[in-house]
């Protein structure tokens, strides 16, 4: 049996409610096995109420980092010894590193999605960007996109409970980063296609298009134009209609 | 690859230091995967100022249970919710047991003394002990074959660090269960002779006789008889003078 952990073995896990169905121990076990990296992943089942003590569990036990997911991801932040710039941005955290006891929190979501661009040979520094949405993901992605260099955003979201988030995202890119936000009704469809136009990309960031909800848009054909990067945070389905469209 | 943690693999592992070298997470991990039980045991190098923090996070963690080793065995006491009478006893801890938040301390060398002797067909219940000893080991037999019924102890041993610790142990004995335990001096070898005389089981529960010490023993081949048990709780070499002597 390849059983792997020794007494050297460290310890990194997954802080979050409900995780027990995550298959993010398998992934990160399996990877760790294959690497050769001397880590073993588990999950950890705690609320907002046992974050604290997990965190100072976690550094005296010298675990080497941990994921933290809902309804973990903003409590955290202040348990920690640090934060990275898109996380003290954002006021969350997805990542946490321990070096040497020194508790680093990182949000990922924006730089995978940076990275993504990156790797498809899509440069959007010094450029303008038109993006839907105001959670967690479009939150992380806003301010990666501007602490990255993007030149202007325009954010669209409904007026829904996410807007006022919205609002403080766009005051925080424009008091902290060399990046122009600004916020806009998504049901104000004449707008919509005046800051598509002017972007170089568009991307949406919400769970509209995802299932169940397939098939649905709230962009236009017209407002869409041949040399204008489309992009979509939905992987299921692989092609949502706004990337059919495109 | 048999990677077997899941997000419903529960925590397990050891608190001390030195640690890392320790042979006990390839032990567990082994004896999990084989029996199927779905746990993961990894080493903590945890020393006497973390064991609170670490207790705690542990507990948060939902962690099934660990073991507690050098130099922790004490200090861990006051941060359990419950002891074994053993535990209490001895005031030292080497299992701790989490029953759904609840965590009972446990020390398991005078159960697993105790039980040897039983699986080999030994009865010492109601009869009389002599053992030498006063370190974790010894105390820890003395008070399990207290608890168990055993019916007098003597224990003996030289006037070093030890003796006072040995002082406290025959005061608990004698205020907490029904055997009447006397402390004597080692060098005394008179009386050791008599009690050994009068006493169904002698026991060595020091390192004397143990690798690089083998081959030494303080008890005389005429102190012995053909009825008298004799066990060593050496297992290096696996034959002490001692035994061979018996």
């Amino acid at each position: 049996m390849g059983e792997r952990i020794t007494g050297k073995t460290q310890l990194t896990g997954l802080l979050g409610t409900p995780v027990s169905h995550s298959i993010s121990p398998i992934m990160h076990n399996e990877s760790f096995a294959k690497l050769g990296l001397d880590f073993a992943y588990l999950a950890f089942n705690v609320g907002n109420e046992g974050v604290k003590s997990a965190v100072e569990g976690l550094r005296t036990l010298n675990a080497r980092g941990f994921n933290v997911t809902m309804p973990n991801k903003t409590v955290i932040c202040q348990y920690l010894d640090k934060l990275s710039p898109a996380a003290e941005l954002a006021g969350a955290v997805n990542t946490v590193v321990n070096d040497n006891g020194v508790l680093t929190g990182h949000i990922t979501d924006g730089t995978g999605y940076m990275r993504s661009l990156k790797e498809a040979g899509i440069d959007i520094i010094g450029k303008k960007m038109t993006i839907v949405g105001a959670g967690g993901a479009a939150t992380a992605i806003e301010i990666q996109a501007a602490l990255d260099g993007v030149k202007e955003i325009s954010i669209f979201n409904i007026k829904d409970e996410f807007f006022e988030r919205a609002k403080k995202t766009v005051q925080d890119i424009n008091e902290k980063t060399n990046c122009k936000a600004t916020l806009f009704d998504l049901e104000d469809k004449e707008t919509l296609r005046r800051e598509i136009a002017n972007s170089a990309i568009l991307t949406n960031a919400t769970g509209i298009g995802m299932k169940p909800y397939e098939g649905q848009t709230y962009v236009e054909k017209s407002m869409l134009r041949s040399d204008l990067i489309v992009s979509d945070v939905i992987y299921n389905p692989e092609k949502t209609t706004l990337l059919e469209m495109a």
